[in-house]
């Protein structure tokens, strides 16, 4: 029995999340069909997150354990074959029977795209918030430093949440514009649910009443614990997995 | 009676290219229903240039004579609004009386767009061509130099051309590399029928035979005015109309 490490890439327009659902096409169910016409069996795979409807990701892994002997880079060719074309096997490699690619992970980066312009760009539709008023990136980049650091992130949680623990380290809080495009950067340990987007909607709702938009403002919010205290949120299609982090005894040398 | 020019932005995926046809929806199809619903009424838009099914435009330009009283700006709002997502009116103006979105252009350029990696990004499906073998882009650079200057294209023109004359003058001719995606850009006054599609075709049939992409084998195909000596017509998805270039007395000093 080996264990194989799967890197995907996903346009999550055409997707309900990667977990399969019983209404809705879901990543995690087309990968498994296109598993079970290469394997000639169905395989179950286990996604290092869920993810919203509609949220995309740029870096996704998943594991699978099996026994069929067939070799890491054939099966990610055969997969792409399989696959639409709105998801993709970047890598394939065989990695310690033990990995798992949702618990020995140690960290994750999302990043949210607003554009900021007053007229959709028809070629970034459903990948990006359409947002047509003032924008601060630089005062909004100050206020989300709060962000960083471990904090009890109940009040970037949405109700339904299973997490036994709230609390998060946040290593990178970035806002970046590029021309009409304003960038969201968000790492950390782990996430909760709705967690990056709630961030987002929050920092929008700070750049429509500036007077709030000050460095304290967030830490505020955390402090509150108080879903109500944070600002709505943000919609899916301006979210993407963006890099996904292993590593130590989990993440052998060889596929660093 | 006022002539309004409109600024166009669209996903060629989703059509048969701009012009009107009997079979497939077109953008000037959506754009004259769009039209409709603002004005209540039936107005003929002219195009910058015809642009193949499958093929993007960052910037489009057409024309209409209308003596509807709508300010530039409200129409350009409201056509967006009833315009599909893949399409987009990005500037809406007046210009002169005599002004004709084809007649008065000066130029053009177009991208053409090679991603070059073993496996599709979906993020970049229908809008590159998945070329998974080796791409010297610096000599293909080299080579496409030949292209510069006032040359009879009649090698780089498929069969069905209604043009007088096969000179063109072209102004840009660069191969660049960025990463995985590979970009071949082509600024000329004019250009014919499939032209900038053979053209990339041409430089890709050179690379994959290097011994001839020298500089030189450009000018001989050139030379030879004869489309077989040429390459392939590359297909529509990689090919995007850049920007359209007005200028002196047709494009008054407000407008530019």
């Amino acid at each position: 029995m080996r264990t194989l490490l799967l890197e995907l890439r996903f346009d999550g327009e055409a997707y309900h999340g990667w977990q399969v659902q019983p209404n809705g096409l879901t990543v995690q169910e087309v990968l498994q069909n296109a598993l079970e016409q290469v394997l000639g069996r169905r395989e179950g795979v286990t996604g290092c997150s869920r993810t919203d409807a509609g949220v995309h990701a740029r870096q996704f892994f998943c594991h699978l354990r099996t026994d069929h002997p067939i070799s890491p880079a054939r099966l990610a060719a055969a997969l792409n074959h399989f696959l639409p074309p709105s998801a993709a096997v970047l890598s394939c490699r065989e990695v310690p029977a033990d990995f798992h690619a949702r618990y020995s992970c140690r960290g994750k980066t999302y990043r949210y795209h607003i554009r900021n312009a007053a007229v959709r760009d028809p070629f970034l539709v459903g990948r990006c918030l359409l947002w047509p008023y003032p924008l601060p990136a630089d005062l909004l980049h100050d206020a989300a430093q709060d962000f960083l650091g471990a904090h009890d992130f109940s009040a970037f949680c949405a109700a339904g949440s299973s997490a036994d623990s709230k609390i998060r380290t946040v290593t990178r809080a970035e806002v970046r514009r590029e021309g009409d495009d304003v960038f969201f950067f968000a790492a950390a340990d782990g996430f909760l649910y709705h967690m990056v987007r709630i961030m987002a909607g929050t920092l929008l709702e700070l750049a429509k009443t500036p007077d709030r938009c000050v460095p304290g403002r967030i830490a505020q919010i955390l402090a509150s614990q108080d879903r109500t205290q944070a600002g709505p949120t943000a919609p899916p299609a301006g979210l993407c997995l963006w890099e996904v982090r292993y590593g130590g005894d989990a993440w052998p040398k060889e596929c660093s």
